[in-house]
């Protein structure tokens, strides 16, 4: 690219591309949500820690390829001293980096919470952008089966708090083990058959959506044919295979001991599957103790969580209830948080091996879920109280209004703009949403006194004014105070509105 | 760097060069510090806004050299479509791209407050960091003065608010125009002069150091030595323009008026320099309105702030109290923010000129203040109350008993790690600065009671106890209660040493 091309042509202003900016109200609804999280995490005893958002590009797990630069899936690019540097693109990487680098310091378990962005050097898509948001909470050092339990349970604990109601979400939990286990027995362990076995997981992954039946036939050699007529061709397992698969998949919903009854027989015979129910069997318990097992956390021997790192327990949160998406049609938001065991990954740096498990949220999944549910309080957000600018030689008093409002707690400003006209002033404040504004012409100034416009009663009344003459008679919602009295009667106003004071708009 | 020779390198865990982990106390701290700054935002009207870590190179104001990769002091790299994307080196110029970008749809003027992580590629020191923080506020859209103002006053209400005492800072602000004047005046006007400009900038920049005289001889023509011996060269300006700057520069701390009349001086001649005293002028009114001129604001004519693009009123947040630094001499942490109008970022757009003034608070800079003056309040942090395991097998009783602690909204665990050694888990509960632990051997079970320890009780017994034997034969602060009574009990023991439920340790 040749950089006098470039300066010629104009300067436009773009956000980049999958990049996105957030304004007012979705940072209020984030930050309400955010602190009642934390809450949760907190009251479980996790510990707030943070990382930088850029990391060495080994520490991340991606390994350089023989290019110039190394883009698959992250931001990459290459420090003064040549080491290559990355953009994270989770939290549980950096999380591991962060213990192996402080193992002998850090408490052991080590519980920890972490909220902040990530990133994916991806092609962006509707509502799929390349930096979004995590909040994570891990266990370090401690084994199965107590701290997954505890992870299960916190997330259900979670979604109560942000206001999904019970019975809106389940948490399902599995173990990687179980499936390895018949993966096992059915003859697809080992690298040579890695690539069958992330086919016969694709085709799991797809219960809820084709039922068994479905998964039975892509499993097999002919596939399926959906209702559009696409053709999914079949993994081509035979029957003996699929039938150990699917009695895995059996689950019921209603009684988590059936579907480890189940899962017994599908691992029947392997040393890794046999664990793996076990521990699941112990979760179980765990859960019924703390009451748990009343929906709010099931067994689910059909979870499969993508990533290649787990190596136990995995759950995700899923959202059950439905919605109707913009084409009008019934949706379900699905999983909004998810995560397992890893208990490779801190040993990565080259120290012992270390157990680990934790969960990621998808913050703006579960904040368009809360929206969706109208969980989102947006309501009583109101701008701020404007004192308007009549006479421009005056500013200093209009500014001693203001900082009198400040005072006493009311979030107010003065109008900064050019206030040649007046009626922008008063648009200005339509706006941003304000309770009332401040006017003070000679009149006024002469009396001692200031008008106060309560503007939402004033829309109402409007709204039942027929001529333009009635409501300038009328001046509704309008009252002319002493300025000594500003502060209460605008405290009085908001009070109507059931506003407290500073807590228009905040 | 072939990939091979990486491979067998055993992977070292280390955070970047010049990058840093933050760890639980610090960040509490910084929570609580960030909440209040928002409050005083929001209590002045302004709204949030989040612009992403991402923008175009060339939307950041940085213009590419002819090399493979612009790196003057941004992280660069370039996107699959070949344009260059950077993250950002403040929060200003993505403001200026998100106005311009929006401006048909936002009103205006346009308040609004932003807080995140800002990227410098640059070499690091100690305390010098390639990631750090940024908090700030800008008005879009108002002409000056009265948004100058209003944003004076509200950096001295902030700095108040997160704890720092009235008398213990200074907000200074100039205007670059009355130096633009100066600089007019002495024939140092015109982009050939623009070096020699710098030059006087810095001289002016060391009037706290050096004092008058200092200053004087750095613009005259033999320089300066400095007590070690250094030697600074001088400028080489005559003697007429000296007496000129040193005009502008005798401030009078206690008097903005003399000050003003000192500048009227400095400027006379010069069109520039006079509208820049004016508006200076007409801050100082407003200050005085809002009550702010008893020393919280001030007129400070050796204000240089280095930013380029700054086109008038600028201004500054120092600390004024003096500490005593790691070598124990005394030290000042000088400025913590600063700012000013640049009315030209949002037109480099190709829109129309658009006034802005805002500033930017060193978010690190003042919480190393704030733990200097001993504002940081850090002592109440507890950690969660640690159900300890005695009996491996009981381990969904001791779950319940968690279950019940936090449904009390008592911050409370279960010791997930491995519990063979019970001395362990009481180092652990110790690190975690845990209140009280719960202990439920055979001897409790049979008695459906639990042991409650006291810890911080415990910790001062133990610190008057001579011998072991004492020690365990007393049982310092440990008390066997009804497993119905645990949760009361935890609950006193909490409120004795000042803790609310759920409060220790959030």
């Amino acid at each position: 690219m040749a950089r006098g091309d470039k300066k010629t042509q104009k300067l436009k202003a773009r956000v980049p591309r999958g990049f996105q900016d957030r304004e007012a109200d979705d940072l209020r609804v984030q930050t309400a949500m955010l602190a009642r999280i934390c809450e949760v995490f907190e009251l479980y005893g996790f510990e707030p820690v943070e990382t930088p958002q850029i990391e060495y590009t080994d520490a991340l797990g991606k390994f350089l390829p023989d290019q110039d630069r190394p883009n698959e899936g992250v931001f990459s690019f290459q420090d003064d001293d040549e080491q290559w540097l990355s953009l994270r693109y989770d939290l549980t990487a950096p999380l591991a980096r962060y213990v192996a680098q402080n193992f002998e310091t850090l408490p052991k378990p080590y519980r920890s919470y972490r909220f902040g962005t990530v990133y994916r050097n991806e092609k962006p898509g509707p509502g799929r952008f390349r930096q979004f948001l995590q909040f994570d909470a891990d266990t370090v050092g401690a084994p199965p089966p107590v701290a997954d339990a505890e992870m299960c349970m916190m997330m259900a604990d979670t979604l109560e708090a942000v206001g999904i109601p019970r019975g809106d979400y389940v948490i399902r939990v599995n173990n990687r083990k179980v499936l390895d286990g018949v993966m096992e027995a059915i003859g697809l362990s080992g690298d040579e058959n890695a690539g069958k076995r992330l086919q016969v997981m694709r085709a799991i992954d797809k219960l809820d959506r084709v039922g068994i039946n479905g998964v039975r036939q892509l499993l097999g050699s002919e596939g399926r044919t959906d209702e559009s007529g696409d053709h999914m061709p079949g993994v081509g397992l035979g029957e003996p295979a699929i039938e150990r698969l699917a009695l895995l998949l059996s689950r019921n919903e209603s009684s988590a001991l059936e579907n480890l009854h189940m899962m017994w027989g599908a691992v029947a015979g392997t040393e890794n599957g046999a664990e793996g129910v076990q521990i699941l069997d112990e979760i179980r318990e765990l859960i019924s103790a703390a009451g748990y097992n009343d929906g709010r956390v099931q067994i689910d021997p059909s979870v499969v969580r993508g990533l290649e790192y787990y190596t136990g327990p995995v759950y995700e949160a899923e959202l059950t209830f439905e919605t109707v998406n913009e084409k009008g049609e019934k949706a379900r938001y699905g999983s909004v948080a998810g995560g397992g065991r890893y208990d490779g990954l801190v040993a990565r740096f080259g120290g012992q091996q270390v157990p680990a498990t934790g969960f990621s949220i998808g913050v703006s999944r579960l904040q368009a879920a809360l929206t969706a549910l109208g969980k989102v309080d947006a309501g009583k957000t109101a701008g701020p109280v404007v004192v308007t600018v009549m006479d421009r030689d005056q500013i200093p008093v209009y500014q001693r209004l203001v900082t009198e409002l400040r005072t006493a707690g009311i979030r107010s400003e003065l109008f900064v703009g050019n206030p040649k006209q007046f009626g922008k002033q008063m648009q200005y404040a339509d706006r941003r949403g304000s309770p009332c504004v401040i006017i003070q012409g000679a009149d006024e100034r002469e009396n001692g006194t200031v008008q106060i416009k309560d503007l939402i009663e004033g829309a109402k009344i409007a709204a039942s004014i027929d001529s333009r003459e009635d409501y300038q008679a009328l001046r509704p919602a309008q009252e002319e105070v002493p300025v000594g009295e500003m502060v209460a009667k605008v405290g009085e106003i908001l009070a109507a509105h059931g506003l407290e004071p500073g807590e228009n708009g905040a």
